[in-house]
């Protein structure tokens, strides 16, 4: 009996004391030079390309598997390399699981019902009774097609003890071009939270959080306020933290005051802190690893306040 | 220089006097027999299902390629199936662009700016100086994220010639849970449709469409007239026609009146015509391929006066 993804979450996040969420986005250019290295003509080939960017997941998910509890895999740059890139990703999911981490495939997947059902098998299983394509722990999803394209993926939470998140309040600077249409005093945003708050109600765990999940991003603290009010069982998956400029002070609202309801994602800020200061001037490109952990220590401090 | 995908798109439609797209979207269970039995485990192993999809998709790819403009693969069925479904995705692809058929890559994608584009390169190109991961000459794209997530997408329509359809109005059951919310007398869907509309000027082709073109769903034909009257340089593409219930009266109103404007996908009822009246009748399991072309035949016949 697979238990409950928000439970398996919130169990995580206590024993590691951590809410953050390592974001793997692997961009070539921005790879350390060891792993560039190891891999010649990465840039002329990308099953080469896809080659690296196995190594540096891999390595990143055996980095920072001691101190956060889920790790999520962005799968627009692994697809960008092609199906040598979809092989790195499923991979690199793998072994991150295997390492006792909870992986959020991060594919913002959206589609009528029955390619909905696909999307749903594939990420979150299992396929013609064995494992699913990219075997992951949960998803995220777009929700403008209202609830028979989320449906496939709240079945396979409640059947598999999966998780979703669904795409509510997006961290980028034009999010609000359609989300803050506002229908009878209530902007579409929130529209869709109150749809993820009753989806939510079939799949809440012994924790007392729902599986079914929400994407707020850090860089609207106001509106997670009102989310965090309106979703109290939903657990937010917060975008937007380090390199798009949200800080800690912006994710506080999407907590609970439980030390739960909240996980923060970071990835360029984390996985290539070797490039970027203060790191840059503390670790050398060879020793990037260390600046990994250190940037993921670091953030593990900074939100520590808000999971204890 | 690469031509404007309206252009090519257009050009296409007049010389097959169709605007028939045939949507591969592989399902193991429908396969039929002669497919299946040359792919033996294909229900127990992953690598052999995507197999057996990549024969079937390419085969459907060669009959109709003389018949219609355009393919639409979904990729959800061969993300299903993991990596080896993601290289039988690529490998239809690649095969039906061969042929000469546009190839419409339905993904649904979405995401924050910089990584949408990255999507954008996986399928519209190029990555890192050479092919797309996955080479197509068009993406659907869901809006929800706003302008900078669909931004990448025109930037690849203008300098690579290749084009985007963008939902406004989908085919399901519950595309008015959000689609309809009415923000200052206007629904969402309107609101990007109006968006679609600014985007596409800066990508108008000599025939005076442009290549930011939007989803529409035959499903709400009333809802059509009012986009196409919106958008009257935007072509279509309308899903929802044959398995989901839409018929040539309801298609109607996506066309302009010059024979252009919108293209009709069909899936289930061409690719698995052998297993649906009237075609199961007249041909058996094993003449699969003659019931495609007779029922890709029949679908451009009763879209003729449209195209004409």
């Amino acid at each position: 009996m697979p238990t409950n993804f928000a439970d398996r979450l919130n169990i995580a996040v206590r024993e590691k004391q951590s809410c953050t969420v390592v974001g793997i986005d692997p961009r070539l250019s921005q790879l350390p030079a060891p792993i560039l290295e190891r891999h010649p003509n990465a840039f002329g080939d990308l099953a080469v390309a896809a080659d690296a960017y196995r190594e540096f997941g891999c390595r990143i998910a055996e980095l920072v598997a001691p101190l956060v509890p889920a790790v999520k895999p962005q799968i627009a740059f692994f697809e960008r390399l092609g199906p040598a890139g979809m092989a790195a990703y499923a991979d690199i999911c793998a072994a991150a699981r295997k390492l006792g981490l909870l992986v959020i495939a991060d594919v913002k997947r959206s589609d009528i019902g029955s390619t909905a059902q696909a999307y749903s098998d594939a990420f979150l299983g299992p396929v013609d009774g064995g494992q699913a394509g990219f075997e992951t722990d949960a998803v995220t999803v777009n929700a403008y097609l209202g609830s028979d394209g989320v449906r496939p993926f709240i079945e396979a939470a409640k059947a598999n003890g999966k998780g979703l998140f669904i795409l509510v309040r997006t961290s980028n600077p034009s999010a609000g071009e359609f989300q803050d249409l506002k229908h009878e005093g209530k902007v579409v945003f929130e529209h869709v939270a109150q749809k993820v708050k009753e989806w939510g109600k079939e799949v809440v765990g012994e924790s007392g959080y729902s599986s079914v999940g929400a994407v707020v991003g850090a860089t609207y603290p106001e509106e997670a306020a009102v989310l965090r009010a309106l979703m109290p069982q939903t657990p937010f998956l917060v975008p937007g933290y380090g390199a798009q400029g949200g800080g800690a002070e912006d994710v506080r609202p999407s907590f609970n005051g439980d030390g739960l309801g909240a996980i923060v994602n970071a990835s360029r800020s984390i996985i290539f802190a070797y490039s970027r200061e203060p790191w840059k001037q503390k670790f050398g490109e060879t020793e990037w690893e260390e600046a990994v952990v250190a940037a993921t220590r670091e953030m593990n401090e900074e939100l520590k306040p808000l999971v204890s």
